[in-house]
């Protein structure tokens, strides 16, 4: 580091432009980039800080205005210690135990990997130092974060420890450096907060997974139909319509799927409930976790949804569709045909683009409502009521817009090109299940009895209770 | 409960698996499904759990690991005691007063109704039993969000109490659950805490009637005058207008009535502080509740605006719409006319489309900083710099865009069916009054008075004046 | 104020309905607007107010129910006063320095502009009055909130204060009163809060200005070759294409060149850092400015690309397009014409619009994980993922879609008028830099480079290492 850019570093602070006396000291372990960040915030933000080094005198560059001592020296004179080292150098702080009596201890620190120690390294160390109190807190920022304040995702300082005044005392140096501080409980949510800076979209994977693989099928499913057969058969050149034409047929067809997959696991819990007869006993595994990506799969379909729309909008505009128009009008004249106006038809397209735009509507009214900031403003029933009634009128609205989209096209022979359904007809499998199931549930007698069970009630299995007695 | 499920359940809860000796132990009175359902999330997050129940060793189902007593041992062993019984059974905790006495109650209960009871459960509760720290939470969450954790709308926990260090207790449960706590105040706060899970979106009802009412006036207004005179007086069968076409009309009219009614409360207020000389008198109370939903009404025009800008898109790719075209070009040319490009239909139309965009794109901008997390990160300055400026700017855009759409059409006999004016015409009245007041209101020596007025100055009325001393 | 308003006013308040004995006195020292609208609001909420002013009996209106005395009195009665008096009276407090001993002081002044005085108004009032406690809060919200009650951009008090307990009993008063409280930290604080209400979006200005600079200068460069030229050598009035063409012409020119510079100052900053070798050298000035207003740069040229999305949308809705077609179909009967079906066009058109709708689609997705709801809920390494790898897929496709808009365009001479380049060359300038630099900077041996300074790695320079060596 340069003699001549410490001032200006400096300078970056408003706030300790004047050296007040009631500064107080904190200690960084570590002189590593984690702890040259984080030290060089903290003087910024008006605290002293002293590093603990195994040698002192030759440690590297450190933030100017910071005091280099041994371990010991160092931890005896803050009350707040960060701990800016590895897991795997923590062995040495046994020594420090006396030294360290009563301080508190901010872990900060993250491994490589999940899962790579039985316990978390915040509850590793405090089985070290049982005296100190430890606390878990700034792990979950990034060192830009650390060293330059707050940002976009770097708002927020999750911490957790087992000592309510450790917890307060992190808490008000957090907010000093201009951080929201949210407290996550006791030592054993540290693992959590180990976890949450490797994690990079756990509960996307699967939604992306499937859109991945459901958008790749139709794709070649539709491209072999589309192009493949039309050069096979008639020998035409259909390339071009793999960038419009058929991304707009894969699209909508992957955005209703994975609407009908959102619904699905509600209509599957709900027999399992009723097949039981009780609500307490929990669901399989695998429909646990289809239940919990449900808004992720949700969020997917609606982004596929839009690309169908704005897809769909720019049709007009295309050369190959503005060059049909005109053959078209072209060859009437020429063969002085008259064409008359099919009121039929008239009823069914609008009709088809009216439940379209109604069915995105909604839709994206609830993607809406899916943003942290409005769902918290939500009541419970407030958010059932959307994602559940206007959820499935949404729903209904895409399949029948689909349907409508079909029409009587499943009579004519040659849509079965090389015996295969076209990819529309795949797409309504799943949501006309749906919609059948929950008109089934929703049945007066049927609807009854689940709400019984979701209150609470359970049905009395006399060969259970039988089973019971002879085991009590 | 089968035996089987039990492991499974609590194979939940990652944190729990190794009883460590400081667990603290929780009472619950009540074995309904509430209770069940709490003990089972508190003994997944590592809490020891007894009931209390009047039959102790008859109570039905509960979670493994859960010990029952009666309330009195019960009462006794815990320092925090939930209670997921009905107000109505209330009566038999006098008895326990001496047990529960310096306790914290939690009081979880809701009704069914709202103002069924003159005052809230929970201060009734303190009523009954003055020497517990009665504390209300957990009220607002579903069973459902009680027994498995947070979820979207049921992430926050709302409490209220009078005693500080009993509401502490309480938050430190509920954040160990999972959940984010919000300390509501005092206990006085209790009813609206029990009230807010009986609301469906109270402060939208109004708005919402009114547009069911706009939209289902206008459509049949436009029915006539689209539909049915078109068959009574030409014989045509229009009627596949309906689902587009209509629509697109309904649609853009209600929503331009609504966002002007959205600033027009803004300006009869105005006006009411101009003519009183004080801000300091309230208003009557219908504009009060006109203010208080403007937000709503704005959201709702914008979901309007939202469809018509979608139904006006796919208009180009509509069957009618290709059918005329085509219809008219064959027309021209077996007629062998000549159309001449006029100028002023291109400016006309063009600034008609840009007067709808930017309008639209204003109004989405307002949409946008009325969400939660937007308006909470603006000054209120910020704020209202964009709900008044630019909002006034989109409803003039939108207002303009409409007149453009109309231009001469208002001295063409045909225009008038039946007599009637169109739709278009009666969504100007609303909106042209507003920005006609706006006007009057920005006039420099208007302005200048309401500003004064606004910053607490208050005209001196001298026969007021006059009445105060004679009653003084 | 009359007297029939009173009781209405106070009807207001659906809590302090009966005065229950233990109601707080707050004290209010300065009975204008801002005392006035407070005090109402603390009576509605169930505290009993008594104002402190010089002339007791001489004060003018005050709410109903709020008792005046002189400021000793006053002061002496409560243990909080609010000082809703211009910092040029604070003089007169000092002489009140023994009854505000041990006082907690809530100052809720603000300046008309900023910068007026050399410390902020807390800091200078507690110095004036070392002996009480002063917590800034409330002055960011409107005086039509403080009387009314939270609204949308009116929800938070931040309050700061070096007392802890002061600022609790604060924080209380603020939830009492419906709003949500935020510490900001000690006083050193204040001056920030006092500047808050006087900014309009200061981190929009630059980029605003950038915008509006951009805007001007190629509305008219493509006025002159779009619409003078076409008179000038031609003489045709194609005025009529400034609403639409031209719009449509600007706006993706504009948002195109500001996504880029939304990502150039990264590149700039890569550089830099491989340059000196260290990440601890801060940036130029210029270049921090320029980073940090990139999140307001990137929703810009969202806001640019949204307008261009619309108005591309309509092309086929107006008459002159319509026309034009018309036209071409007429005259291609007319001199017997057969156009050939190109399937070049029709893969360049469609890719073309599908490159458009895929980087419009990335980029909407980038905004909307710029809400402060959506930004929190991720981790960092979330966000930066979204914000850079799809930030640069978004920009990619974008200079794509525009390359594929230029296509061979550039080989025709017409294509220059008045010898100047088209817009959209324009706009490829910068992008493209940035694309090139970025593909640079993510070649493995640099890459590698960058990733060890980034992580606190410094390239030793010998000739500054013999430097500082003489220097120490």
């Amino acid at each position: 580091m340069s003699k001549e850019e410490k001032p200006e570093s400096v300078s970056l602070c408003p706030l300790g432009a004047a050296p007040a006396p009631e500064q107080e000291l904190l200690c960084i372990f570590g002189t590593g980039d984690l702890g040259r960040s984080l030290g060089q915030r903290l003087l910024q933000s008006g605290y002293r800080v002293v590093y603990g080094s195994r040698r002192p005198h030759n440690c590297g560059p450190l933030p100017q205005g910071a005091q280099v001592m041994s371990h010991e020296t160092a931890a005896q004179s803050a009350s707040l210690v960060f701990l800016c080292i590895h897991r795997e150098n923590y062995d040495f702080l046994t020594t420090l135990a006396p030294q360290l009596k009563g301080k508190v201890l901010v872990d900060v620190s993250n491994n490589l990997k999940k899962n790579l120690y039985p316990e978390a390294n915040a509850e590793y160390l405090q089985r070290l130092i049982p005296g100190a109190h430890v606390v878990k807190a700034f792990n979950t920022l990034s060192a830009w974060a650390l060293q330059n304040g707050p940002s976009d995702a770097n708002r927020q300082v999750y911490l957790c420890g087992n000592s309510v005044e450790a917890k307060q005392a992190v808490a008000e140096t957090a907010s000093k450096l201009g951080f929201a501080v949210l407290d996550r409980g006791s030592l054993k949510a540290a693992r959590e907060l180990e976890d949450s800076p490797l994690l990079l979209f756990p509960e996307w994977r699967l939604p992306l997974r499937l859109a991945v693989g459901l958008t790749a099928f139709f794709f070649f499913y539709l491209l072999i139909r589309d192009v493949v057969y039309a050069y096979v058969d008639q020998g035409k050149n259909n390339s071009f319509r793999i960038m419009v034409s058929l991304a707009n047929k894969v699209f909508p067809i992957v955005s209703l799927i994975m609407l009908s997959l959102c619904y699905l696991p509600g209509v599957i819990a709900a027999i399992f409930q009723l097949y039981r007869g009780t609500k307490y006993r929990r669901f399989p595994d695998w429909l646990d976790r289809w239940m919990l990506c449900r808004k992720q799969l949700g969020l997917l379909a609606l982004g596929f949804a839009s690309l169908h729309v704005l897809y769909t909008l720019i049709i007009p505009i295309r050369y190959y569709v503005r060059f049909r128009i005109a053959a078209s009008t072209i060859s009437k004249i020429k063969e002085n045909q008259t064409s008359e106006f099919d009121i039929t038809s008239a009823w069914r397209g609008d009709s088809y683009y009216s439940m379209g735009i109604l069915g995105f509507f909604l839709f994206f009214l609830l993607g809406i409502t899916s943003l942290p900031s409005v769902s918290n403003a939500l009541s419970w029933r407030e958010f059932s009521f959307i994602q559940s009634k206007l959820g499935y009128l949404a729903l209904f609205f895409c399949t029948f817009h689909t349907y409508l989209y079909g029409w009587d096209r499943f009579l004519h022979p040659s849509t079965y090109k090389w015996y295969t359904p076209p990819g529309y007809m795949l797409s309504l499998v799943v949501p006309s299940v749906v919609l059948i199931f929950k008109l089934l549930l929703i049945l007066p007698c049927v609807d009854k009895t689940l709400t019984r069970i979701r209150q609470g009630w359970e049905r009395c299995d006399p060969e259970e209770d039988a089973k019971k007695s002879l085991l009590t």
